[in-house]
């Protein structure tokens, strides 16, 4: 990147991105009659994708459940006041890690090899590099997704080994089930979110946040 | 909110936003000499702070490192590699969480006095809420400094427990220690985040990233 460039990049934003990503935007439970196409779930990566995590190990995976059928096996995990979110909403992400993140490596981090076998080695370092980073990428999922007009409703009350067990073949042996994603029992689930057009008659006034002083100090 | 500005909301930013947030935006370990001001931070703390958690719990604790002497209470703990980037950088964050962050629902989550017992009563949903939303609200950080025109560099090369000890008074009493920030022992760092206005000459290639059907499924 040129001076130039890097000039441009070092002016903020305007009030209407503020107030799009931050500002106005809200989580949604209830959702205007408008569906979200494949392609603005392909945008949506694209953009995501670029945000940073630890050693560039990108442990985010995603399932985008657009169809009634696949909506069906995902039910039996929610709890109970999550249920007719999931039904209505028109997109719902399962926002999830793998495990075996490290196997991309190669590609990901093609200047040190060692570093595929550094995770390889140490099973507790991977889980907490895999939540923290898989969390960092459902939150620019989030923001991306409000920067292309959408609206999110993220949600983690339900059952994470049930969808494990569901869409991730948890604990099983996998053979001849390798039509299915991520057949391997290496997938975990983080949280869900739902995405579409939220309807701003469902709103509820707004909840209040902490003061500077309260969450944050100056040394 | 209205029909009319639920419409502007759902029209998609513009492509210089999509670059600074995502397309164009690095990760910097090396600084231009340009100061960021308390004002900024407290910009940008009052952007993040609208994104959602769970339950509108806000778990996140923000340290920002801005002088000499508090910069070098944190070097005994960083990762070799990651010395000389702190010790450059404007500001350094310290992405914390409150494992009491229940203490504030009643303020936060108005209408539900029992989810801050149901909290209190469940330590281990308030590790992994922490943790998750924390992670959620560092990520909220990172995007709100570039909605800002700062640059970011994120680290987690470095002893939790070190920081945990020197900032947060991790296992001590505190008695006559309240002149420090969060002096009770329950706040837990997550990672580190370096905050400036990056030098664009600093800049290796970009690394790759993964193609859509590596990292998501549509079912």
């Amino acid at each position: 990147m040129g001076i130039a460039a890097a000039r441009r990049m070092h002016e903020p934003l305007d009030d209407r991105a503020f107030d799009v990503l931050f500002r106005e935007a809200r989580t949604y439970n209830a959702w205007l009659d408008k569906p979200v196409e494949d392609g603005q779930l392909r945008q949506l990566y694209d953009l995501m994708k670029w945000a940073p995590t630890s050693a560039n190990s990108n442990p985010v995976r995603l399932v985008f459940i657009r169809t009634e059928r696949a909506r069906q096996r995902l039910l039996p995990a929610l709890a109970a006041g999550n249920i007719q979110k999931v039904l209505t909403a028109p997109v719902t992400a399962i926002i999830a890690y793998d495990v075996k993140f490290f196997e991309k490596m190669p590609k990901l981090f093609p200047h040190n090899p060692r570093m595929r076998d550094m995770y390889a080695n140490a099973p507790e370092l991977v889980e907490v590099t895999a939540r923290r980073n898989s969390s960092l990428q459902g939150a620019y999922f989030i923001l991306a997704a409000r920067s292309l007009g959408l609206d999110c409703g993220p949600l983690s009350g339900f059952d994470n080994a049930k969808v494990d067990d569901e869409f991730f073949g948890a604990g099983r042996e996998c053979e001849g089930c390798d039509q299915e994603f991520f057949p391997e029992g290496h997938v975990k689930s983080n949280f869900l979110c739902n995405v579409g057009y939220g309807d701003p008659a469902s709103l509820l006034p707004r909840l209040p946040r902490l003061e500077f002083e309260e969450a944050c100090t100056l040394l």
